[in-house]
């Protein structure tokens, strides 16, 4: 299930004269109700491993909690910073997860695919009575998630992905995914001046684009939150954090487009949405990770991340934020990221 | 006259664990009316070398614009960017100074001290006839532009550094210098993470002074353009467009301080400064230049510079910019900077 096209682990983002290119390719075992790749769903049985810092990650952690499914899938932690081995549990006593006892998640790759070629990724879904990586298929684990876990969705959890809606969530996600979530490090890892400035030139088209949208709209699809939202929450969320500096996204921040800045603020003050998100670890990350964007290591003190929690004033938009659902409840103790 | 400790010539901006320490030292000789260090002003006998990159060199540049001195004095351009033998003439026809007759300043340099052992910097004066350099002591040329050049100033021309206001325009400048016009280097360049955030706090503790001392009055000192706001002025211009991302000074951008942003712009538009001031040239400085903090060379696209134009207001705090003077007329033709 895995392509088997070489890949080192570089230590280096930016290939001189040639665009960034995002190796798509994961680990495409699926958590079903029927089981049928192996791994059917089960209470318990596996654990999410999502490092804060992470954008791609960080989905999980959001349909997780909107779901209300930290009761029957655990969270393993990553800490901020890697080295070419990737993730390590860094922050957990002794730099051991609790649960898998394990220091680094590429333990759980190889003890799948003690040859595994590609890059060690979260987030990834471990089994965790046999310390195997399951998936790190990050498009397909939300959407499973959704759809293949809702036997153990909580009360009032919200319909993240309606049916009626799917086609044109797909839709809206795609263009997002080329021109934002991935076009944010396509301007950083850019290995000429032509393909940063085209990237940013997609970038910052598509963020009119999304400024239009939004402006007569509280949601990307529909009128409630759904997987588009999410997908698109992360990017913006670390937006004038490191995008707009460490990958020179910098026709304006985030907080300058009025629009968009007041639809991210109301999904970050949203509960189970800026509740996952910690503004250290993410910079952290960005700025010690990449060596070769930033040789010296150190980390910007700004911006002052409070902006976050003023007014936004789009609930005079209408919309029904988990439409006949209700918000998840405040997340556990062990869980919570520090106060901004 | 050159303090004779021996320093090199560093392709390297950051030294690992230390703070950014700027030497300070220059060739300190003066062109005086009296002619006491051997260089007598004399109309056309002195070429100014101030790449439009550079902010000590850039005071120099307004200077000579608001005292009307681009008749007696003329002005070398070199180009934005340059490698570890300092700056070059890269823009003229053939790399050569037309008037100096030189590839590089480092040649003006040595022409007169054949060791020359410290930093090859602009702004640079250089004797024409004999091609020697006679001072790159930035802070003494634009007071002497202000006090010995008198005989050759523009009629109404300011009085940039009023006898009465010195010791005032002199504390000021001093604040300015070590919180912000070298405060920005400090974080940019700093050696530890410890060494920056000092540097980031100072810096924008200054900032918020100077938010507050210029929210009732239009100019720094007195009520009328002064040397002090010269020298402040070039970090303004420069900040958002290098400082806020480059060198990590991102509590805030420029244009999120309403006074500041609204006192920069009242310059920027006045004759004399905005006309020095090249933003394209300032980008590709920084991010070609310093390569150990932007080792990919990759220059940022934005901010969008056209905000510079936009109004400021600051016409109601009343103030004289010129005292009993008069606005400078247009720049030279070949001294044109590109419009935003």
């Amino acid at each position: 299930m895995i392509n088997s096209t070489p890949s080192t682990l570089r230590p280096s983002y930016v290939e001189p004269g040639k665009d960034f290119d995002r190796d798509t390719n994961y680990i495409e075992d699926r958590i079903t109700r029927d089981g049928r790749d192996g791994w059917p769903v089960e209470p318990g049985r596996y654990r999410l491993v999502a490092a804060r810092a992470c954008p791609w990650a960080n989905r999980t952690a959001i349909v997780r909690r909107l779901l209300g499914l930290e009761r029957v899938i655990s969270l393993g932690l990553p800490g901020p910073t890697h080295d070419k081995n990737s993730w390590t549990f860094d922050l957990d006593p002794n730099g051991v997860d609790p649960v898998l006892g394990i220091e680094r998640i590429q333990d759980a790759y190889f003890a799948r695919f003690p040859d595994y070629p590609r890059g060690i990724t979260v987030p990834a879904i471990v089994d965790v009575p046999t310390g195997k990586l399951v998936t790190n298929n990050y498009p397909q684990i939300t959407l499973d998630f959704e759809t293949e876990w809702v036997d153990y969705h909580r009360p009032g959890a919200p319909d993240l992905y309606p049916v009626a809606l799917r086609r044109e969530i797909d839709e809206v996600a795609e263009l997002i995914f080329h021109d934002v979530n991935n076009g944010v490090y396509k301007c950083g890892f850019a290995g000429s001046q032509k393909s940063y400035e085209r990237a940013y030139d997609t970038l910052f088209a598509r963020l009119d684009w999304l400024e239009e949208r939004l402006a007569n709209q509280r949601y990307l699809v529909g009128d409630t939150i759904t997987e588009a939202d999410i997908r698109l929450f992360t990017t913006l969320a670390r937006f004038d954090a490191v995008y707009h500096g460490h990958f020179k996204c910098n026709r304006n921040k985030l907080s300058e487009m009025p629009v968009l800045w007041a639809y991210a603020r109301d999904l970050f003050q949203t509960p189970g949405f800026g509740d996952t998100i910690d503004f250290d670890q993410i910079k952290k990350h960005y700025y010690v990770t990449h060596v070769d964007i930033n040789p010296t290591g150190i980390v910007p003190k700004g911006p002052d991340a409070s902006v976050w929690l003023t007014a936004h004033g789009r609930e005079s938009l209408g919309g029904r934020p988990f439409g006949d659902g209700t918000p998840p409840e405040a997340p556990l103790e062990s869980e919570r990221v520090p106060a901004i």
